[in-house]
């Protein structure tokens, strides 16, 4: 039997461009003879949807176009991810469902029994948890249908769940595992996704046909890598990352195709990868073309540039050099270089007359007082306004170019330098920032040698560095992983050999921020724990603050 | 028995204040004889005390502070709500939890069985749900112990839950309920409320001393009205709304103990309190004293400025007006008005030097392009600029005037008039700024009434109005509150009698502003459905858009 595996980049709500790109697959696994194709979980309304799951009108466009895609399974198969209405008046008032459409009708429907309810995943406010399980009987085989999640509890090891799917599916001695997937790329969840994948093959026995969304959804980033593992845990097929694919398997050759075992590429290359994809979908999605950015001098925003320049052309991005009465020459200088390395345009637009207008109407009021943190963040916002006018102008988007170590220390001016439609780098920590600066600049000079080696400053007051006030970035990248990926509190720091007087101070600045974050366009997610909708924290709450 | 509520005020994570109030209150129970004392939900961290309860240090603190308040039991009872780890491997980590303390001691748990999951709350992310039910015996009476939502499944009617705790706790015949809850305000929570624990006595024939917390976090406000109910159905005790109080209510009294029946406050004044504390509380708990915000001589500013004058003290707010080219001396003299009528501070700063400081700077970018969209955002942006130099350098928070009606169709500037660290009205539609302010004129003019009489304009270019760009208000309110709060979709609301186009324009601005929505400042919830941490959207969704 052939079965395709149909990785695709969904629209969240987007069901006339969801159905035609699902129809599209559907015809072409047919013309290349697939019996079954495979799409991935919850792809007629795009993952995640979201509170939209709350309105009737939502459910009811998703099961018109389970309707219509429907009429095109005459001859083939297919494996749909959609939401249906929860027929019993007990539970939450969905399922999260794969249809098994054949023959022009819904022959099967699989509910997902383990809804991933922590960090960026809210599954259980949505949908009630299947607890019947019935393996389908097609052309000879015996399919067992998982939804995400239920692949990610293997023998009932998961202290998560006190239902194991597999556990009960492999009684009725299936052929196969078919996995509908809608699984966010951070830069361990590949090698996290194929353990699990060969724990479950291995476990039962038989081999897995999994299919994952690929395509970012404003924080979420999906990275593909569908696959095909067989009973003996090797890499049948492999789809690619971070972009669409549609692939045949020839089932009865799973067991004995192995690929030859890749080399996973290195995470800095994924990040850059997951990065461009991040930027590129939220400016399609959103119908925008054109991004604008402030190019400091600096390594946050060249990197940004870069990646900007890479996901969107170099003809569509525009970068304004905003120097200020404390921006030394060479910053100029440098992002000046960036930009003819690039070959991307640039103005610059000196804010010292707009700055100066402000001191004056503040004079009366501010009279005589020291300059102070007031005056530095009137620079960022300056540079904000003039930012926000061409983007209103001449339709540009703007990036955001705050990194990670900045976003947790609150290292950054509201509405300054943290206004923006799209953080690009707020979940890529400042020594990071350098890695994927290295890797562009890998076959040559890219980003100018200078931005890579000069301390950073953020040049609001004479001779300013950001070790002024705050750790050395490595130290403080450090602490941070610790506290915010890893959960680890003061004693366990302070145990890691790190000065307690030094972790207090950033653990305070971590929390003291969350007003500020708040207020912080979306992040994409790069890692196990970004900031975003997988981190909720009280902004008056007073813990270690 | 004396069984004294503690109705108490706490704060997310303060440890120390917590456990002295607790303390407090205790001691203050037990030298007014009361046998017992209640407290309310998770009162050792506060509600909700969200993604901090991920960190083991922070569950930690809750125990040592619970080993410190037992020891003030040694003749009194006292039940207390504090988080605390699964001690099974399989779950979630925690259980919510009411620990009875007695005789220096933990004498019993009950955990909480219902979590709920939906709108703000995200209990399933942290808590396993209890499965055994055990009613404690103390005293010669059998008490019921449960938190918060256990007690919204009456005999099992509520489709969201399978189990009901009082359906297994009546099996054990206790003397009465016992509810320890966080219970949100919004405008139909409180009537909700009294329903809801009316139901239990009338359904299990107990009475139910019922005690939630106060006061606000964030955006959540805590309303308090913690109540001691018959088992007729009548009312023994009632605490205040919005306020601290401990009550000791007598049990042997309670059955022939009524209350005249009260007749509940118009949700105006609800509204208005509610308001009034949710300023307070984020000013208090975050350790802010003064508050500014731009004052433009329309409703939204005025009504604010009255509700933080209310909460904060005259003295302790400060009025900026900003007017520009384009401003009305009518609109500046109306707000000279009210604060002279509220005896407040104000400065009077024109921002049209620092607008066409911008102007000049933007020219050769700009060059003859016509006035727009740009030009009416920098002026916004200007005195967001000026507003947040005065809070930087003086150490004035900036109140947010945005109303829900402008939140909903992205009426405002984002870095602008959407600036502040509180959106004050940011769940209040348009149409009810008129009914508060007209509830703070209820015993003459505050406001002064040409302020409420003119048609609301943003003042951004010559004789503008909102009119010109939206709907009239009362329509659009509507359109919005069966869109947002209801969830009806768009056949549902031309089936009300809206016209279609319309609507689909409506409801495009809505779901179009999701972006903008996303960086606005925290808002105080007093609807069943706000903005915020309840209404989580897609912001590259194309629902609707």
């Amino acid at each position: 039997m052939k079965i395709a595996l149909a990785q695709l980049n969904y629209h969240v709500g987007n069901f006339e461009a969801n159905t035609q790109k699902i129809i599209a697959a559907i015809l072409n696994a047919e013309r290349q003879n697939a019996e079954l194709v495979v799409f991935s979980e919850l792809c007629i309304c795009g993952y995640p949807a979201r509170d939209f799951l709350e309105f009737d009108d939502f459910i009811a466009q998703c099961t018109n176009a389970l309707n219509e895609i429907a009429k095109h399974t005459l001859k083939i198969a297919a494996l749909v991810g959609c939401p249906r209405k929860n027929p019993e008046k007990q539970g939450k008032d969905l399922y999260n469902s794969a249809f098994f459409l054949y023959q022009g009708e819904v022959k099967h429907i699989t509910d997902k029994t383990l809804l991933p309810t922590y960090d960026i995943f809210d599954e259980y406010r949505y949908f009630e948890p299947n607890k019947k399980f019935e393996a389908i009987n097609f052309k000879g085989q015996k399919l067992a249908i998982t939804i995400c999640e239920d692949i990610w509890n293997v023998g009932n090891d998961n202290p998560l769940y006190t239902i194991c799917p597999m556990d009960e599916l492999i009684k009725q001695s299936p052929d196969m595992i078919i996995n509908l997937s809608a699984s966010p790329f951070s830069y361990t969840q590949h090698e996290d996704r194929l353990k699990v994948i060969r724990a479950n093959v291995s476990q039962y026995n038989v081999p897995m046909v999994y299919v994952n969304q690929v395509g970012a959804q404003t924080e979420l980033i999906f990275d593909g890598g569908s696959v095909v593992v067989n009973e003996k845990g090797e890499i049948a097929e492999q789809l690619p990352f971070f972009s669409e694919e549609l692939r045949i398997a020839e089932v009865e050759e799973i067991r004995n195709s192995k690929l030859e075992t890749q080399n996973s590429k290195p995470q800095v290359e994924l990040i850059y990868s997951a990065l461009v994809l991040g930027i590129h979908d939220y400016f399609s999605k959103l119908g925008f073309k054109k991004a604008i950015l402030g190019l400091s001098g600096g390594i946050d925003s060249a990197l940004v540039l870069c990646l900007a320049v890479e996901a969107l052309g170099k003809e569509n991005v525009m970068s304004l050099l905003l120097p200020s009465g404390f921006s030394t020459e060479h910053s100029l200088a440098d992002a000046k270089k960036l930009c003819e390395n690039l070959g991307t345009k640039y103005e610059t637009v000196p804010i010292e007359n707009n700055f100066q207008s402000f001191i004056q109407t503040l004079h009366p009021f501010f009279k005589d007082l020291p300059f102070n943190v007031a005056e530095e963040n009137l620079q960022a916002r300056v540079r904000g306004v003039l930012l926000m006018a061409f983007s209103n102008k001449f339709g540009y988007i703007l990036l955001n170019t705050t990194n990670k170590s900045e976003a947790a220390v609150g290292y950054g001016t509201l509405y300054g330098d943290m206004c923006g439609g799209l953080a690009v780098l707020g979940d890529v920590y400042k020594t990071q920032v350098y890695e994927i600066a290295n890797y562009i600049n890998r076959n040559g000079e890219v980003i100018p040698l200078d931005i890579i080696s000069k301390a950073p400053s953020a040049e609001l007051r004479p001779n300013q560095k950001d070790s002024d006030s705050l750790p050395e970035y490595d130290v403080l990248d450090k602490i941070l992983f610790q506290y915010i990926e890893k959960r680890q509190g003061p004693k366990e720091l302070v145990a890691m050999g790190f000065e307690k007087k030094l972790v207090d101070r950033v653990l305070k600045m971590v929390n003291g921020s969350e007003w500020k974050r708040n207020q912080a366009p979306p992040i994409l997610r790069v890692s196990p724990k970004a900031f975003g909708m997988g981190r909720r924290m009280n902004i008056e709450g007073k813990y270690l603050g």
